[in-house]
């Protein structure tokens, strides 16, 4: 069995999982640390695996460019490469194609572009996609697709759409190392008929789960939690569902409800290059004044290596002082707090109570960043 | 007992001892690392322990601006602020007075100067130095001197060395906690007979170590040794001698053959974040382009956790791609290089084979580094 669910709450739609990947099992719902270039940022696999990470994001299509999958494949893969040995699933770069590249041209066979890094040619389609994260040794690949941006005209998505639609059909069809899984991305914008279109197609392409694409990419919350709430029951309960790209913990623990199983997200890594520290009681700006002299942990009720060794002026004092140390350590706070904050949702939804741990998690959350 | 050699070398000068701190007994000859606002830059405590690092470095003159003492104070001291527990040494700053400050005017009681953080004034003579220091809590500190710079004319380095003569009387007077130790500091530029003027008087106020400053600020590796090799003998030997802000490997080489027991440095760090790694076979620029596919370990004689753990063409990978890991993990494979090489040394010391180790590291370290 590839994926299981073992528990459905009783008062809502979350539910734990175990996702059978050849590395290991992952348990749902699940927080993926993103490591876009071969690591993720100024945390070591080391600590990564010292906070519980079970699996991690890494991108093709930044991989593909730099260092370049010749390398990868001589280092024997990802995973050697960059010392994780855990379950890692990999981005098309779909979205990268889109944001980065310069100079691109769309066509029903893929994209030509130039590099970002060094203004070099290349030309990625759905096969070629696959087939660079089958060298990379992904556990999990994810299929190429075009991400709309927001806000988009209907036409615009739906064309949009439909190429991801007709990739997808090209990717169902090739051929990977065996245990690979392959996921399908359901896009569509905020346009509820382009999204029943697009899942019902892909479910029927029978992949290895769905993630939600082109979510979370610059939309008011209201329609985030709207589009996600209305696309997850469209894809099959035995198959795990993905919302890409998500998000901060309000959009996660509201997606869980819905019956989301996993996510990744860039926020606590940048969050953490920039002083912005996530805690049980809302987020912090240790770069505030207020902080200069506070001597208490950055979250009292966390356990991470931050938390039990440093303090908050001590961090403050790093980023005055332009020292790694501080992107370092909060870095891995952030990360850990996202992890742990999974770990309590796994707790809660084991006993029914998932709708009153969200809700006494956010009230305590969201009040003190009201208080600051 | 504050200080014991416990064994000599029997072809050189080269000795091990034990220096007793309030803190703990430190192995001498040691190397600590820098840790100048507060942190080894860019490596967590748990690093620096887990390497073998039994005393790191802090100064008074950076910490005295940013955080500050009121901080420091209230956190209980530099060793709680920063999470290290084991014994650190505070430079008291003189060579960043002279080096960073703007608008500084030097007197016989101290140095009036305007912070390079924020051009506020402030004034430090020897005993508030000393006192800074003792509310940092430092295991040993350092008296506040006038390090001239190189090349530096006879008549200004005689001024410079009085001052700092006349300091360190008052230095040598100034009542600290207990269990703090002091440590008076060498000057005299590159004028054998200032050296000697200053040893003698230093000695006769007895200090609990000598430091040789005003070494390494510049001058011809022939110089800086013939320097360390004329002034300590004119230290006792039942004092800790220490060389401050030395040196690359072959200069902590030389001047342990001529009876120096501490050490301080920043280049590991420094090189550590701009690529490049010490090994046994010499240094290598890992931005350089023939480590591309190189996938063995950074130094295959080392046991640190970037040696263990990734390759040369993965770190290369890492600074290319702008990836804070890359500094991390040189730093922590330099820094472990350092401590690992003075590991050897006391090894080799108690076997008496102190010089027959220094020519087979500097062969093999000078060897490849010119095939390369």
């Amino acid at each position: 069995m590839s994926f299981k669910v073992v528990h459905k709450d009783k008062n809502s739609k979350a539910r734990l999982g175990l996702l059978n990947t050849k590395r290991g099992i992952i348990q749902t719902p699940v927080f993926m640390p993103v490591g876009t270039q071969a690591t993720v940022k100024a945390i070591s696999p080391a600590a990564l695996e010292e906070m519980g990470a079970e699996i991690i994001l890494g991108n093709a299509y930044h991989l593909y460019l730099r260092p370049g999958t010749d390398l990868i494949k001589k280092a024997d893969g990802l995973h050697k490469f960059m010392n994780w040995h855990a379950p890692i699933l990999t981005d098309s770069g779909g979205y990268q194609v889109f944001s980065l590249s310069i100079l691109r041209k769309v066509t029903d066979k893929g994209v030509k572009f130039q590099s970002h890094i060094d203004g070099s040619t290349h030309f990625i389609g759905p096969k070629e996609c696959l087939e660079i994260q089958d060298i990379l040794g992904s556990d999990i690949c994810m299929v190429l697709d075009e991400c709309a941006p927001y806000p988009c005209e209907y036409e615009n998505a739906k064309i949009a759409m439909k190429r991801t639609l007709d990739w997808a059909k090209i990717s169902a069809k090739v051929k990977l190392n065996s245990g690979n899984k392959v996921f399908g991305i359901v896009q569509g914008s905020t346009y509820q008929d382009l999204r029943q279109e697009c899942a019902k197609e892909l479910v029927n392409m029978d992949f290895d789960g769905y993630a939600i694409g082109g979510v979370s990419v610059g939309e008011p919350p209201e329609l985030i939690y709207k589009t996600v709430e209305y696309t997850l029951p469209l894809l099959p309960d035995c198959k795990p569902k993905y919302i890409m790209g998500m998000g901060t913990p309000e959009d996660i623990l509201e997606s869980i409800s819905f019956g989301a199983d996993m996510f990744d997200c860039i926020i606590p890594t940048r969050y953490g290059r920039t002083a912005n520290a996530f805690t049980s009681q809302g987020k912090l700006n240790l770069r505030n004044a207020r902080f200069t002299q506070d001597l208490t942990p950055v979250d009292p009720e966390c356990s991470c290596y931050l938390c039990k060794n440093f303090t908050r002026a001590y961090v403050r004092h790093l980023f005055y002082a332009n020292e790694m140390l501080g992107p370092q350590l909060l870095s891995i706070h952030n990360v850990h707090f996202y992890i742990n904050l999974i770990k309590q949702v796994r707790v809660a939804i084991t006993a029914n109570e998932f709708i009153e741990f969200k809700k006494s998690f956010l009230e305590k959350y969201k009040y003190s960043k009201k208080e600051k």
